[in-house]
């Protein structure tokens, strides 16, 4: 394969990759660090000070119906989706939670409270996220259960269908597959509905809209994620699972997310300084080193994305998604030949599909994205060292 | 009733409470704030300075079993019981919780899944504090189920034991009561093991001990939490649950928590600045205050505590708890008669008692404490305007 010699690396950046060489390079988890770069040139602009005295209490705002959210907050969410135009956040209720994961358990808390009938069945259409596997069945709950995949759900009674779109792991757009008759509710996980990962073709307008400060800018570490609401009921409900199950979230961390929030949000459109623009050309080279070398060979395969006009940047572009939904042209497991390799990715009998395919994050650092594609450039057959 | 008269209260005092007269007093949750005013006089001892780029990443420390866990975080822990003498901390895992309620449900999650029999019974000895009762069945767990007052358990198979001492709401010094002969698991909430509320008269030395930096410090926005776990099986499930559950723990949180708990390490034994000897003479005061106004009258009823050598401070000291467990002579609904007095606090049957006893936070605001006694102080019968 020679797609990895035709991008153009420096000596220092082979050295770095000798140098990796042996290293075991974990693509299975999602941590995007990919961003940090940006972060350091920005220096001093998002820097937090928070003084001994401050954010003492449980409390944000006691007339709000989630008192644990900080205003500053609230409103930093709602000046992004607005100058982004990706969700609309009018008559609305916003839920803050401990990353979008304590929310999508609140919303299957709160759906499945306010069913009639329980345990309400929880479905995906696969390849699905396997967190959503965990996030469904770890403390067996009477209220809902994980019933699998959403294209193949048969049963009577309500449901939950999660739609993530674009689609963790494969990138695609989603719609609801399921045509049930009654008491279907969706839960619309938009954690990559943002310019640098796709076309932002409409503002969306769904009952319970997830997002996640992790993916829009990398800060992984500060768990905060949010949910846009209609339903006061299910809103409230939400609250009182993120109550009880944790009593609110850092309020360091939603002071700090305020800060960034509203830092991408005033530079959105200075195309020098627009984290958009940075993240937008950073996830699309990834994109195209990787499959300029998977297609100088003929072992691998990644799915094609129809381009579409983006609303925010106003000129038609083609999706950049998080994770490579990368498989092979033979009937292979494909995890377990890349783990000799020593690239851990995420199998893809995990996501409901086969193991033919795996989710490898595009969402990790410069270093062992480009082991990675070193990696992957030199394998010239499929042929497993322990079969 | 003379009591609150006989404290001292300066005009511009008396003018606070007079403008305070017809707000609502909130003491039913324990929103910490009593020790605020120390760290405004810190000034700048623990301003935490956080860059854009710094924590980014959802990992802390991958070798560690608790891979979300600072490693500076850990070791603030460690040297702060060390200093206090309260908790072992040698050959234990740290795991670090969104708060300890969130590492409560990891510990129920832990040891009811390792446990042979389910669902695994949960039980504390009443009063106990009423969130129990909501974290073991928000969500309908078939692992565990929540079967009321340890003292009267009596059902065969495997349970657990919620010991916290002290007592949250009572403040008294609990044991296990439970004399079960098979699978018996405690989960100690030393919440209030600190001695600006009680005597150290130990260092505990539990299988599974839970810690909150809320109630030490005040610092209830963060949301920090840990446990002390001697099993490694144990510890290795309760951070299957934070993984699963919110993907870790706030970063920023734990950052800010590192700092304060080294500075109170750092000047637990320097009178002047140690936040022990503030938080403790504060707390002493305002029992006096409470005890004069009570005792002055014929209505109300506290518990005596009795006087312990604190190895920490090395003399005799007596217990200043958190809550006031305060009760009425008559058969009354003492929560209700003082919510007629705009003073909400948390009934004694939602801790699994009587109505006559309600629990009373003490670690409010000054304003609202003295409001509080002012009002309690001027109380002559327990006749309900609406009965």
């Amino acid at each position: 394969m020679a797609g990895f010699e035709n991008s153009k690396k420096s000596d220092s950046d082979s050295k770095k990759i000798e140098c990796l060489s042996d290293a075991v390079i974990n693509l299975d988890q999602g941590d995007p660090t990919v961003f940090q770069e940006y972060w350091m040139k920005m220096k001093d602009t998002c820097t937090v000070v928070i003084q001994g005295w401050e954010l003492m209490s449980y409390f944000s705002d006691t007339t709000n119906v989630c008192w644990f959210l900080e205003p500053e907050l609230a409103k930093a969410i709602k000046a992004l989706h607005n100058a982004i135009g990706n969700a609309a956040t009018e008559e609305r209720y916003i839920v803050v939670g401990t990353g979008s994961s304590q929310l999508c358990q609140a919303a299957l808390f709160a759906l499945s409270s306010l069913s009639e009938v329980k345990p309400v069945s929880v479905v995906a259409a696969a390849p699905y996220y396997s967190t959503y596997v965990e996030e469904a069945s770890y403390v067996q709950s009477k209220l809902y259960k994980w019933e699998g995949d959403a294209r193949t759900f048969d049963k009577n009674g309500p449901y939950i269908e999660m739609v993530t779109s674009p689609n963790n792991p494969d990138g695609t757009i989603r719609e609801p597959v399921v045509n049930g008759s009654e008491g279907g509710k969706v839960i619309h996980d938009f954690a990559y509905y943002w310019p640098h990962y796709t076309p932002i073709t409409r503002c969306q307008d769904q009952d319970l809209m997830l997002f996640t400060f992790s993916k829009i800018t990398g800060h992984a570490g500060s768990r905060i994620g949010w949910a846009l609401v209609k339903d006061i009921e299910v809103a409230k409900k939400m609250v009182q699972y993120l109550t009880i199950n944790s009593i609110g979230v850092s309020k360091e961390s939603q002071t700090r997310a305020t800060t960034i929030l509203n830092e991408i949000t005033k530079t959105c459109r200075t195309k020098s300084e627009s984290f958009f623009e940075y993240g937008s050309e950073k996830m699309k080279l990834r994109w195209e080193r990787l499959r300029e070398v998977v297609e100088s060979g003929d072992i691998f395969t990644l799915p094609n994305y129809p381009q579409a006009f983006c609303n925010f940047f106003g000129k038609t572009i083609s999706p950049s998604p998080g994770f490579a939904w990368l498989g092979c042209k033979e009937e292979r497991d494909l995890g377990c030949f890349l783990k000799e390799k020593k690239v851990l990715t995420r199998g893809g009998d995990r996501c409901g599909s086969d193991k033919k395919h795996v989710r490898v994050s595009m969402l990790g650092r410069d270093d062992d994205f480009d082991v990675f594609l070193h990696r992957l450039a030199t394998i010239e057959d499929l042929k497993c060292i322990d079969p």
